[in-house]
């Protein structure tokens, strides 16, 4: 799998896209048109009408965003965004920043959990460095868009600059427009970087309006103390950017990540080439805020995979009004919650491609 | 698939075991130490401690239900049993009785809902005929375990005799030991069966001592005064039949469906032999309903694939005590949402084996 990767890394690295070119090349997906024929093929199908519940929506609205009816079971890719957080300087993460490159590492070599259920759904991980604090060597398979080494603790100064949020943004767009050119139908995002959760929390406390004590907790492992802690800091934090929510790039630039700079970039970059992508949990979901707020047709193009426990995604998704497929309890990242909603996204697909109408098989009809 | 399936038929028809023995068979799967041990490990894998939610407790039921922690990535089929039922002259569905045998000619020929699941999920679909009211040609794989060919109206009279109850429960204990033998580790029940809903709803109004109108609903399609009619009809059979909880045997013949006793059956043959059962949506709860009365040890051997649309399973899953892993507003039957829950189930069951542990990957641990 990893050799596989490597002969396509250096085609992703050398696609490029602008900001601003992208925000105009992204339309709604609504058809009612197709909206009926799809529907109509639903109803056609050997089931009670409607019995297939949340799974007809998504063949609705995957037919919507691809923009036809006539599409062939999809090849799926999952995007692992990749980046190191200066926020970790002020001990709001139960684990060392060392973790973020050594699960790098992990991904490469086959044995975390993202690649355990890419395996099992048939997804082709790639792993992106956006951002990690430390020099991976050149040849193993890791996808290069290192903005810089690690963000700046936002509790002292911008994590970013201004340009490094376009770049990271624009990292993400090109390498969403080279999955769409390798043909893949059915994208996904997940993310790791120890801190990403309190830079998680920043964006959805400026979007949302909320004060930090309802978009922060444990992560991935803080005790009930900690996370006071967590909060007092987040608070400071945001006093002292005096952020606006007006300018998505700004908020990036102020308290975000490269990883989530290109997850929303990604998000961006793929509604334009009008492949769907199933975002992950709560670190996914702030990016997609912001993607939504550069474009709220991105909206269109969005899976929603699965509710996680950590508190500030529930305000995320209050954010989007969507319901996300799953709910499983998980708190993982790396995209896991968003590789087992492709399981579920390919049964509805899959149902719709190959089950049987009522004329074919013979079968009676409602009466 | 369906040639594999000839191949077993012959083995899963000559099987028997009687009720009061494999009552006797079935004990609790409670086991501190074994639960401990599969936590230990758990806990060693490269992710946050307790991060994979509802998975980690996946992962230890499997293990408390086979009763080690050494087992191998199981595989997998999924029962669906098959009948047809006495009250459909009542009017009480929104389809035909035909539709059921139609039905299973469309499982057999690998065009339903539930034969696409089980391709994508590599799942042994079994298609049994517990009492549809249709002759079949021997020889196409539908494993035959006809009872009658259909049950009476439970209006009029007791759906079935206590002989054929205890026959159709015994039909399932052998088919579960079979399975069992033939080395599946995880195994799920689906039905199909023109008006099962009405039986279903009728023994969990039993078994919950609640009114017909808590427990009906549209099943395949009713409008809302159908429904009302379903509701009305099912008050006055309840009052005929005058059934009482406490025999399962008797509440079954007098207003169950040879499927469900089938069903009832296989999650008892299946405790007995220590396989995990997952069970699928309403009417297959109704029968796990049976199947715990009879032998509370059930529960531990149960995975609750799916929160149904159809009003009387909240009322059968408050029974249970027990949360579905999924809910997708699904009410489609088949076992179709069983097949999903198999699919995160095994999510469950591939990281717990496949992981790389904080020592193997030389990640750091939690600080």
């Amino acid at each position: 799998m990893v050799a596989k990767k490597s002969a396509g890394a250096s085609t992703l690295q050398t696609e490029v896209c602008d900001l601003e070119g992208i925000l105009k090349a992204i339309t709604p997906a609504a058809d009612a048109a197709l909206r009926a024929a799809v529907q109509q093929r639903l109803d056609s199908l050997t089931k009670p009408r409607g019995s297939l519940g949340r799974l007809e929506r998504v063949v609705i609205d995957y037919s919507l965003a691809r923009g036809t009816a006539d599409w062939t079971l999809p090849r799926k890719s999952l995007f692992v965004f990749c980046g190191d957080h200066g926020i970790v300087e002020e001990g709001v993460s139960a684990y060392p920043q060392d973790v973020t490159y050594q699960m790098v590492e992990n991904f490469i070599n086959g044995g975390a959990a993202i690649n355990v259920l890419c395996r099992q759904n048939d997804i082709d991980p790639v792993i992106v460095d956006m951002g990690v604090n430390h020099p991976f060597d050149p040849g193993r398979g890791i996808v290069n868009r290192k903005v810089a080494p690690g963000t700046k603790s936002f509790l002292r100064e911008p994590a970013m600059t201004r340009e490094q949020a376009v770049e990271s943004i624009e990292a993400g767009i090109a390498l969403a427009r080279a999955a769409a050119r390798l043909h893949y139908g059915l994208l996904a995002i997940g993310e790791m970087g120890i801190g990403n959760t309190t830079s998680a929390s920043a964006i959805t406390a400026v979007l949302a309006n909320r004060p930090a004590d309802q978009v922060v907790g444990p992560g991935a492992g803080l005790v009930a103390d900690q996370v006071q802690k967590k909060a007092e800091i987040l608070t400071k934090a945001l006093a002292a950017r005096g952020v606006s929510s007006d300018d998505p790039v700004d908020v990036l630039a102020a308290v975000g990540g490269f990883e989530i700079g290109g997850m929303c970039g990604f998000l961006l970059g793929a509604a334009a080439a009008r492949v769907p992508v199933a975002v992950d949990g709560f670190i996914a979901t702030a990016a997609a805020l912001l993607a939504v707020r550069l474009s709220p047709a991105v909206q269109d193009y969005l899976f929603l995979s699965h509710r996680s426990a950590e508190p500030g995604h529930r305000v995320a998704l209050e954010l989007l009004d969507r319901e996300p497929l799953l709910a499983l309890e998980m708190r993982l990242g790396e995209g896991t919650g968003a590789a087992m909603a492709l399981g579920v996204i390919e049964s509805a697909l899959r149902l719709y491609r190959e089950m049987a109408t009522f004329e074919s098989a013979a079968v009676s009809d409602k009466t």
